[in-house]
């Protein structure tokens, strides 16, 4: 493409409304503009990116068996209503009617449509494993949309869904569905990680989440580098520790801690690392009832693994009035010892310490060398905190390390949560009606292209990655004389008659803002043309991520890229 | 792709809701399935025609310079109430109000959209011209959606802007996407028409429709087939006509008529042709007023010429009550003969004709031989109907033929309206800030598909042509020896290896299920393959549409039908 030609709208400065990097270097480079807030439009080289990563989906989607369909924005309340989903999904579902007061909404996702569809056509085992996916725009109506593309209300996903007849067939989808994300992520050339995920509250069944690494990622995950596990934070597995060095149980010491409520202020008063000292957690876990859960100093309760322990669906800490008729303590100096007719559950990690320090159950007072089953009883113990760097990996038991990640890919085992919901049942061989066993599948296409230039960007601009560069060479000329102008278009036709993708700056701008451009909008492969080059009958080649120059001899110039990016996609 | 794998549901029997021939095949076929009343998910076999259609024209607007963007299907209010449009589209609008009370649209159209782009990102005549498309689903609320594909309310267009600097370069671009049209549906193997369309009441700029021609057509075009010439019968020019041959005028007379009211009426009571009559028609042209316009009884009155000629907006039938206080003649019975404080137009057809039958302006009563100028007069005349088969060419005068066809295309000429009202300006070379000059671009991409069926079919099914047939070739297996098997596979994978697309039917069905299935699915090349043929080392390949059978040794069979399809598409 020429760039005299294009519609290209590079903006020399930042702009005021981006957060993050990706957001700014998508504005900065006109790839988007936006409409709303949460809503753009995707203009050439935007739109450029976002083929690449769909193609890359289909042909591994359809390498994987699945088939594409395309279903309807507009989806009836009716299908909603069955599932319940109308009135749970709340405000971030945009409702609609239409002009016979008929309501709908606009999809944020499928599954309703998708087990309607099942329902209807679909009547035998002989007509499954079915795994259908869509590449489609979404909506969903976020309270706060952000970071350009990484939280929008209208955004590009793939999703896909499977329907199997047993167990067994229903994990093999799963499998199928993880190893082509695997393999579309390793094409998009980002470096990823499958992580094990929560499954929220259905529990049991398998969830990944695909994750691009990148320091500016809103979640943390913890790896196992000897092995290939990975997990979230909030789900990575940890089981009962073990007490390092078992310690004689010193005495319990009662000591004045006036105004330290945080762990912090206790452990700065008491020149003690955070590690020795137990939080007492009250939650409120009925009625009128507290479970008290012990987490160490250091470490962040996850209420999900708690709720799940628990076996409850809500969990919130409880209210001062509430925690006021079990002790007369203040929030901060509440501890397990002397407490009564409350359920105290400990963390692994508490499970085997000796000798820390608990809330004294008074005003300013803390306990020192408290010891379990000596000083109070637990009623039981788990796991109920988010992994951190350094806790041991289930695979190996050696120390795992932390990355953040944007999450880009989620692959979740539904079972027959809706199938059962929406009688989308089929005929076994034995004649029985069964429902059906599901899987979803989503990716965020437009996430996917942002997380890209989080992973991949310097000072100067984006460095995209080959397989997903909206053009694979960038050619610039430093020169108007005819001589440049003629080789540069004679080695455009060249490279596009190779099947080689070209943004040819042939604009009238001097050789600075061109360079600048060029390094902004962060094709892989820049090529120099200028006369002092072609005097020796070379070109100037150069590799946008390292910088890295090369002069290549100009008859050899197109076949040069061609091995280059054919070696590295 | 095996249809033993495939998403495929065939119907047997033709289904209910279909009422057109699209629908119904597309039904059949498993292309398309209803979610609600103009609303469909499209399957596999349906989204693959679709994406033929998309991939033609997607590089048809690249080859013509077009460039593709991608805008929101939410469209802020803000927006379409600058152009007025907000309260002008009424309920065919899809209105929807965000969470925080924002209100928006699903867009019909981006008009507003792409002039915003326009506005803030160009600045000069050297951006220009510029054309920008999209391919999108769109929405329109209509009011009666129907014929599947044909008339629905979620429907996928590609529509394109140009912008240019003035009249000189907006033709240019007009031009462009015109002849990039004729590629096009060129390219789709379909039979069609550009024809000229009316401008409604922006008038005077230009505007072609491009027409799939099929019998089940709901548009009526004019052609010379001597020309290129093509219209819509509502838009086709007709020029003043000639007396063929000047007749003497003979006396007036006047005849009884008794509840003759109809033109039929008259000319079957008179024994004389419908073209012998001429009709009043009384329209209310003001508060009080009325304007009489004389047809030929043969011709229809078209309303929108007679409008542009008035250069009014709006143009009803004058009521019984206001005829009354011009005429005691009751409708059927009203003439131009002693009618008075009426301005009376006579469309060219009329103005050119001798001895006429006319209303005798009292009840049950007509004159014979009326002539213009002797028995009364006319304020003027125009072109005031519509075309029919046998009026002359206005190219060469050659009599015009009809034909029915399916508006697929439509390419308009929008001047300054959009710019004007949005502030959509850009300096010229002499610093002068000008309203860009608009032209809006439209094809319908799911329509498009359907009007392939309308014209391809028999009574077996669909004849898919082979630019857009969902699969090249169909294998279909009657046989379930080893070696059918083995042969059938290694062909399946030699054809695609070739970069053929093919469907393979393995399913486990009976011969004549599978050959049913084949004829009614339509796919352009049918392989069969079974232990007869095999004997002697023979594929039977037939062409879908003409039905012709051929033998093709087995070893030939996949070069054989790639040369067809190169030599045919």
């Amino acid at each position: 493409m020429r760039m005299s030609q294009s519609f290209i709208p590079t903006m020399r400065q930042d702009p005021g409304e981006a957060e993050v990097v990706s957001h700014r270097l998508m504005l900065r480079t006109g790839m988007i503009r936006k409409v709303a807030a949460g809503i753009y439009s995707y203009l050439p080289l935007g739109l450029r990116a976002i083929r690449k990563v769909e193609n890359i989906i289909r042909e591994e989607m359809n390498r994987a068996g699945a088939q594409e369909v395309l279903l309807p924005v507009l989806s009836p309340a009716e299908l909603w209503q069955e599932t319940g989903r109308w009135d749970f999904y709340g405000k971030e579902l945009f409702r609609i009617r239409d002009r016979h007061e008929r309501d709908f909404c606009l999809g944020p996702t499928h599954e309703e449509v998708i087990t309607d569809l099942f329902r209807r056509e679909v009547r035998s085992y002989r007509q499954l494993p079915l795994t259908m996916y869509q590449i489609q725009t979404k909506f969903r109506d976020e309270i706060r949309p952000r970071f350009g593309l990484m939280r929008g209300r209208e955004f590009i996903m793939k999703d896909a869904y499977s329907f199997d007849q047993d167990e067994t067939g229903a994990k093999h989808s799963y499998q199928g569905m993880y190893d082509a994300y695997c393999r579309i992520f390793t094409r998009t050339g980002l470096k990823f990680r499958p992580v094990e995920a929560d499954t929220g509250l259905i529990g049991g069944i398998s969830s990944h989440e695909f994750m691009v690494l990148a320091n500016t990622g809103e979640e943390l995950i913890v790896y196992d580098p000897s092995s290939q596990y990975a997990a979230n934070v909030e789900r990575a597995h940890l089981g009962p520790a073990e007490s390092a060095t078992p310690e004689t149980h010193d005495m319990l010491e009662k000591v004045s801690t006036p105004n330290a409520t945080s762990v912090e202020d206790v452990c700065t008063l008491l020149k003690v690392p955070l590690t020795r000292l137990v939080k007492t957690l009250l939650y409120q876990t009925g009625k009128k009832d507290i479970t008290a859960i012990l987490i160490r100093g250091d470490h962040q309760a996850n209420e999900i693994k708690i709720q799940r322990f628990l076996g409850i669906h809500e969990l919130n800490l409880a209210t001062p009035d509430l925690v006021s008729q079990f002790t007369s303590a203040p929030l901060g100096f509440v501890g397990p010892i002397g407490l009564s007719n409350i359920r105290v559950l400990a963390d692994y990690a508490v499970a085997a310490m000796d000798n820390f320090i608990v809330g004294g159950n008074e005003p300013d007072t803390h306990y020192l060398n408290a010891n379990l089953n000596r000083d109070f009883r637990i009623d039981g113990s788990g796991d109920f905190r988010q992994a951190q760097a350094g806790d041991p990996s289930p695979i190996t038991g050696n120390p795992m390390e932390t990355a953040r990640g944007i999450e880009v890919g989620h692959v979740f085992m539904l079972g027959t949560k809706y199938s059962e919901q929406m009688g989308a049942t089929f005929l076994d061989a034995q004649g029985h009606s069964l429902p059906a066993i599901m899987g979803c599948y989503g990716i965020g296409v437009g996430r996917t292209v942002a997380s890209a230039v989080e992973q991949n960007h310097d000072e100067k601009g984006i460095c995209w990655p080959i397989p997903i560069a909206p053009f694979q060479i960038h050619i610039v000329t430093v020169s108007t004389s005819e001589q440049t102008q003629k080789v540069a278009d004679q080695l455009y036709l060249d490279c596009c008659s190779q099947g080689l993708e070209v943004l040819m700056d042939d604009r009238n701008e001097r050789g600075g803002v061109k360079f600048n451009d060029a390094d902004l909008l962060g094709m892989p492969y820049q090529i120099v043309i200028g006369d002092k080059g072609l005097a020796r009958n070379a070109l100037e080649i150069k590799d946008r991520k390292s910088g890295q120059k090369t002069d290549v001899p100009l008859s050899q110039a197109c076949q040069w890229i061609h091995d280059k990016i054919n070696e590295n996609s």
